[in-house]
């Protein structure tokens, strides 16, 4: 039988994580939480991809200088991004002399990268791992959509996608601790309205948070919060509707980083927020502090990814989904 | 300290291993050898992408019903391949229902997804995964070069891209076994020559291969190869030559899964064969069966890959690298 949930005995700790940021996530309502923030978006490169890179390698760099870690500290990390052949981190992460796994899990990235690095650490054989994922506005459009100078009219159930980048630090410590995790499946429903990444992405979530109560025989109501990655406005309708009507009230602890990031009236951003770095720096900035406070103490940290290429729309293909999950605790 | 080579006390098997072709391979030196070959190149799909995605389902396919295994039987699956955004993995795995990690690490691929089993492995947490890779030299040349159509001259140095797709499942059972894993650096020592992609990624190779020798103490006559996943030409010449004057003579028992593939004189495929499906196919139907029928007893299996995007090379990048290694035995 396939294992599902694994619960993990050497749980590792959280130890750090860095958020860096653009002007509209400073903008928005968690302006203040985020570590470094560059309002014209370029953090000093000449183009939006190495702007990209300069994010992850900053994020990187804020996590181990909270802990006064040195590159070669570090045993391994795992990376992630959007842009074609993950050249965000390839290149954001060179100077760094640690052994490295490249990640492609679309907007699901951070979640892929910290249920590998949580399994890494739990099997025994590294004691420190980073993770690192980040997504930028600019790069993003031009890849999936259009260069943002063409000014191409946005869909209301489009998302931004966020100019973030997050890093996280896994080790020997105190809480938060990554309790469990669950990786999910790919799924097509059938969606294939690139305009409607939330839909596409819901159904993997549903399958993913379904598995995981079915099998813990947990509730929605024993976490303080079950945070989605980037679902936006349409996905956490569905989720939610779904989730409830398969006996599972979520509604009322589900939060979505994607409706967290934006201020909805003001800053128009449609459908809420996007992108592998959507989900890395609320999960920095916003989540993990509210653990470290004692502010929460159980949360699910479920991030989807879209698993479409724009030539895979164009060939015809629908966009699958998948889901990955987390339950971070500082249950001791 | 930064942890190096892991010497895993669980061992995952090899318990199965398929390789799915095209024409140009299935008329090379190890034609005879492949489980499955399509001589269209096009696996009955109407896109070089949609042919590559069948490529990895048939693949797969072919390892379970070796094993009679179900899919439900699988814990995971570790996947990934060229294609932008990995669609070549994230199409052709959707009919499995395995929880899935998508990776990118080039033509490493199939040496960083063994490298990540064998320590999920290794780890306790799973029992039965599997691991995934492709390329397709039709869709590769489209997406990094140009499309065949345009019958673009190709450089002496230039590497030809298998078209290849390569399943392993591992678990509990008899050698060969993975027994260490050393996960791979990027390294970028300043190659831009995208039709060099040999030399780009000899650095990275040297590199591990170095730090495997220097920790382990091990001489390379111990091991009865020592393989590369696509160094061609140009990139095996570099890499024994610079490691001998290191001290470390591979040369006699260097083997470049690039240089085995094709035949030389006849089939013209200048420096040698690349891409995922290059090691994937070359490890699945020639070195694992010298493994088994006890022609072999220990290699070092070493996947490198070029980090690059076509976008990056444009903006000005180097060609960075990475090469991944693991040691197979059937010592008990």
């Amino acid at each position: 039988m396939q294992k599902g949930i694994v619960r993990l005995s050497r749980r590792p700790s959280i130890l750090a994580a860095a958020s860096v940021v653009g002007k509209e996530e400073a903008l928005g309502p968690l302006g203040e939480a985020f570590d470094v923030i560059d309002k014209t978006d370029r953090f000093g490169a000449d183009t939006w991809e190495k702007s990209e890179s300069e994010m992850q390698k900053r994020a990187l760099r804020c996590a181990l200088d909270k802990l006064g870690w040195q590159d070669t500290e570090v045993d391994v990390m795992l990376a992630g991004d959007l842009i074609n052949q993950c050249s965000g981190s390839n290149y954001g992460l060179l100077e760094y002399d640690i052994p490295y796994f490249g990640l492609y899990g679309a907007c699901s990235t951070v979640a892929e990268g910290l249920t590998l690095a949580a399994l890494l650490y739990g099997g025994g054989h590294y004691d420190r791992l980073a993770v690192i994922s980040s997504s930028h506005n600019c790069s993003a459009e031009r890849q999936f959509r259009y260069p943002v100078e063409y000014g191409g009219q946005r869909a209301p159930t489009a998302q931004w996608t966020v100019t973030g980048a997050g890093a996280f630090l896994l080790g020997e410590g105190r809480g938060p601790y990554i309790s469990e995790v669950l990786p999910g499946r790919a799924m097509d429903k059938g969606i294939n309205d690139v305009n409607n990444m939330g839909a596409a992405m819901a159904p993997a979530a549903m399958d993913t948070l379904t598995r995981y109560f079915d099998e813990s025989g947990k509730s929605p109501s024993e976490f303080d919060a079950i945070v989605t990655g980037d679902l936006g406005y349409e996905g956490s309708e569905i989720l939610c509707d779904i989730l409830t009507s398969h006996g599972y009230p979520v509604r009322p602890v589900h939060q979505d980083c994607g409706l967290l990031i934006y201020r909805r009236k003001e800053q128009d951003k449609h459908a809420g927020g996007s992108g592998c770095g959507c989900s890395g720096v609320t999960l920095a900035a916003h989540f993990l502090p509210m653990l470290r406070e004692g502010r929460m103490k159980h949360i699910l940290f479920m991030a989807t990814g879209a698993l479409m290429s724009p030539m895979s729309l164009q060939q015809g293909n629908n966009i699958p989904g998948i889901a990955h999950l987390l339950h971070i605790t500082t249950e001791e």
